[in-house]
């Protein structure tokens, strides 16, 4: 891959490159919100210097990570170390020279384009990245990472970051979050309230972290849910996440869900039990929510760590998570009907089954008040994919119901490459529809500023 | 919005463009062949003026109803009102100006693109709606709503429009069909036979709706409908519709559906009694189609009043349908094995789940001598999604077994809007075609006069 | 449809036609490696000369009978001939007048692109099909196919063909092959081993089937069938190919598995334990192929002689296969758990419900070692379907994880016309990522040559 043209992933015609073009630019500077992500908060509370390229870059991306193994790269060439505290490769420059030697692979890919935009812009490298390039290329990077320009809060503020939410656990301490607020640094990093780990029954471990709540009965459970929520809250979070396999929602009366939640404290739960616990729990996030006005995000279809052997070898998020197809016009029925016409609730959707983006999707965010569509998700946060989430959902849904750009990043450095990357996308989108006279060209440009900045801003109350 | 270019909806491509400006040419003018769609007959009946812009274009449109509502404006502050009699804005200004202030939330949606060309080509507005020019342009639409060349005939022919279907219960008298015709006015107005109420036999309306029409036993409940329907073929219909959740077809044996039938009549019938019912009317609709040559049109795929609150409040038709998945391979098979392979017989296949245009039902229309695919519907029936729909058909099932165009609208004055959308859009993706010298400009002619009038005047037998 | 223009399936936008021109001339002239295809090996076995167009290009082409049919055109009229010995048009000449005839029913689909190449490249017809000319060409055609230069030796040599698979049951005697082998002519062609027969237990055929291998219990069946695997082997196979519904898998028990066995020799199994034993048997497909290291392919998802009608009166492949809605996450798990982490076992997937793209087959891609994705099968070997698959697939497995292209054919004489296609979509969709700036022209390149070569040899082992 080549290093960075100033017209990359606009259209070639001319009539939409030149719009494309001059939207990217009044949104190209526009301060990154970014409300929904996984990076962690340890970074900018400790602001140490990142140590070096291969654990920056490398080891914690599995994107990176998916395909190199995909390629037949074992993890542990990659320095990626097993449970069973197996040999690894323990030299980074050689993690980074096997990197860059299969670099080619990413080409075509959102990786390869994220990261060539974190090489050259955000490190200023100026070589292609490749395996004769490789050991420079990593020298180069540890110095930088050495000055202070290049220690976390100095990239937090040089990314134009307005604010970074994180996602945590129901039962965190947010001590991070505290850090930072305490520090007096005025970054603005806020948790998410994520409490997938209280769902799960059938999780050996349910029994304990529920203990750690405190709590006697069922009602004494939603009661430690909210009060954590409260907690979160207080700390910045102005939302909730839940990721299911299923978006699944059904309310069960308080005597079922009393006798769910005994069942699971002695640890009998099933599978099914699980399911209906959890469609119940989503009912109440939904009520809480209109309680609190915690925004609520639900992640669904993806099937968690498909693959056994690297699941049990190497633990979650190795890239073994794979699609599965979702239902959501008749799993979240029972929600919507209960609070999906209240203006006052908010519930962003994410999936990643395109077929629901014009089937099921787009008709229940053109419909329901409090119904917002998250930005493609995972595998979709691409070229293509944004593309095809906006050709399929701008015409049902209008551009106004969805949730602006979320970047749903580990990788703190390619933050900035992932939101220049949407906004170039959206760009182009909109010049397109200029250039075939479906909307002015002042449309486009306030359209613009509500993807890159506006609409996320307003979703997540921020 | 801006007004309407000339140029609209073409790809800016200028190869493409030329060829798609010159095969529009060739189709603009000719008469509107309407098929399908929802017109009240009584407006052709007693042909008295349309009263208001907002009862004309605000009210009666659930496409405009569902993204005002879906962006928290009630429907009551619309001028919909509920059943239980409360409290509604009764000043069409004021719901016009309502309407107004969010215009541009139809940006980039077929809604938006179908009410500009009704404002500027109808009505012949020539400043853009929003809330500063509201007053002004309810004025002027209502003082041409009250000349003689706005009444409903006069814009009938105005429209040039050659037939037009309306959609009729199997019930009904068709007494403005009749006064049409009695009337000495020569448009051609139609109706279509819809008898899904029969099919509900879970409804409690069922067995006084089968009461009015006077039959003992299922035999006579067919003979029945066989009756009704040669009375809507002497009031001038050719064709069936039939909405279903699932496009499920099984015979059964005659005692079986004899049972089934006094079950319903004593109102004991289940979901699945219902569903089994239906699979069978569907068989027998096929089978009367082949005696009577009604052409039989399946919708299919609508989750009909999702939102219960909705329609409990106002009733059904208010936007609150959501599709789902559906199934036609393996649901179709029966009734495709009993009378699919017999030419005499046509079958029009809608859908709102667009996985199935590749993977069943060009496949199906690619095979089957019987079977037509309608024209992209509902939600669909837009630039992207008549896009998504030639480009996922043609290859397997060829043009010419698509059914031409339908408007399936309620939206008088929006015919013209989207006929000429859809031949603006079949125009640019022949256009294409002829660029990437896939069909040469010849075949291109043929097919754009195909896709804008031949198709449906041939499938619908007209 | 006119003659074949130099540009034709390229984007017309300038800046990509040029790049896609540029590629497209550095890989028409390689070698054409077709891993995976149905001609008959009896052809270049015996080397006689074909006798007539219509044999040849007609009757054997389930593409062309099938729309052909959907219009009405009965397949006697064809000169096809059914089981019950029935009337049929027995003159060729009508056949390919008749063919002719509706020759336009195939423009603008991948069938006409083929038959145009076929006629101008392979036939050196210089004017246009239809029914004035097809007498004309019609004589040109088979006075032709008498000349040296047309039997199929001297085709496949024109063709430049370095490999042709044929597709072969597992107890097939391979006489053709051995034949081509034992004939001193070096074309090379292979079978590819395809156990279908012996997984349908329920088929009454099978008991006799089981026994022509003369096996007693499942252990022997299994080493029968790893025996035939070694025999293929020995003649040149490097692959085997299943066709299922749905690419279930799981594992039984040796008893489990046993008694199934039992169960089916005394014809008395039922579709339940077919599904089961196919999904054992895949697991073992994949084991033996750990051990044998043939590549093994899944086609999944063509619900096989949907019209009952057809398939009694003229039997399989005449056109009556519809697609259902495939899922792999959850059923290829057993086997890519127990085979997919060895990158030394190949498993080729293939779908015809392209939702499974972007949701299932992109991930599964971009994760297992052992899974390459096959080229888009059947209805999506079309020039839109092949931009949809690498728009849908490219950004999560990578170009890498393809298996090249494969022609899957019966028609001897259009596979030149397949991979031309093909090699134009590459270079066309390469073109739009260099024009667009995703990737070099020295990437499209690299590319372009491992679509149109690399990738079927490497992935098939040729």
């Amino acid at each position: 891959m080549g290093l960075l043209a100033e017209d990359r992933y606009f259209d070639p015609d001319p009539s939409v490159r030149r719009v494309a073009r001059a939207l990217y630019e009044e949104t190209r500077s526009l301060p990154v919100i970014s409300p929904h992500g996984h990076v962690d908060p340890r970074i900018l509370a400790e602001d140490t210097p990142f140590p070096e390229p291969a654990s920056l870059i490398v080891q914690p991306d599995h994107y990176v990570l998916r395909l190199l193994y995909a390629h037949g790269v074992a993890l542990e060439d990659l320095g990626v170390r097993s449970r069973d505290a197996g040999p690894f490769e323990a030299d980074p420059c050689k993690v980074w020279q096997r990197f860059a030697d299969h670099y080619y692979l990413f080409d075509a890919t959102p990786t390869g384009a994220w990261l060539n935009y974190e090489l050259h812009e955000v490190f200023g490298i100026t070589e292609p990245l490749w395996g004769d390039t490789a050991p420079r290329i990593y020298d180069e990077i540890r110095e930088k990472l050495a000055s202070p320009e290049f220690r976390p809060r100095a990239l937090f503020e040089r990314f134009n970051i307005e604010v970074l939410a994180t996602t945590d656990a129901a039962t965190d301490s947010l001590e991070h979050h505290r850090a930072i607020r305490a520090s007096g640094w005025n970054g603005r990093v806020i948790p998410t309230f994520r409490p997938d780990a209280l769902f799960r029954i059938t999780d050996p471990h349910w029994p304990v972290t529920v203990d750690s709540l405190a709590v006697g009965d069922y009602s004494g459970f939603i009661n430690a849910i909210a009060e954590r929520r409260a907690y979160f809250k207080s700390v910045g979070a102005t939302a909730t996440d839940h990721a299911v396999l299923a978006p699944y929602t059904a309310a069960l009366s308080q005597d079922a869900a009393e006798r769910l939640f005994r069942l699971a404290l002695d640890g009998k739960a099933a599978a099914d039990d699980e399911r209906r616990f959890t469609a119940h729990l989503l009912m109440e996030m939904a009520r809480l929510s209109l309680d609190d006005g915690l925004v609520m995000q639900i992640h669904a279809g993806a099937l968690r760590d498909h693959n056994t052997l690297i699941f049990d070898r190497f633990g979650p998020d190795k890239g073994g998570d794979i699609p599965v197809a979702t239902e959501f016009t008749r799993n979240l029925r029972p929600l919507l009907n209960a609070y999906g016409n209240d203006a006052k609730f908010t519930l962003v959707l994410f999936t990643l089954d395109e077929s629901t983006y014009s089937r099921e999707l787009a008709p229940l965010a053109g419909h329901y008040p409090a119904v917002r569509l998250g930005p493609p998700w995972w595998f979709h946060d691409s070229i293509e994919g944004m593309r095809r989430f906006r050709e399929r959902t701008t015409e049902t849904a209008g551009l106004y119901k969805t949730a602006g750009f979320n970047d749903d990043t580990r990788a703190f450095c390619s933050i900035p490459a992932r939101h220049d990357l949407a906004r170039r996308m959206d760009a182009n989108y909109l010049a397109g529809l200029v250039a075939r006279h479906v909307i002015s060209e002042n449309d486009a440009r306030r359209m613009a500023r509500a993807l890159a900045y506006d609409l996320a801003k307003q979703t997540y109350r921020l």
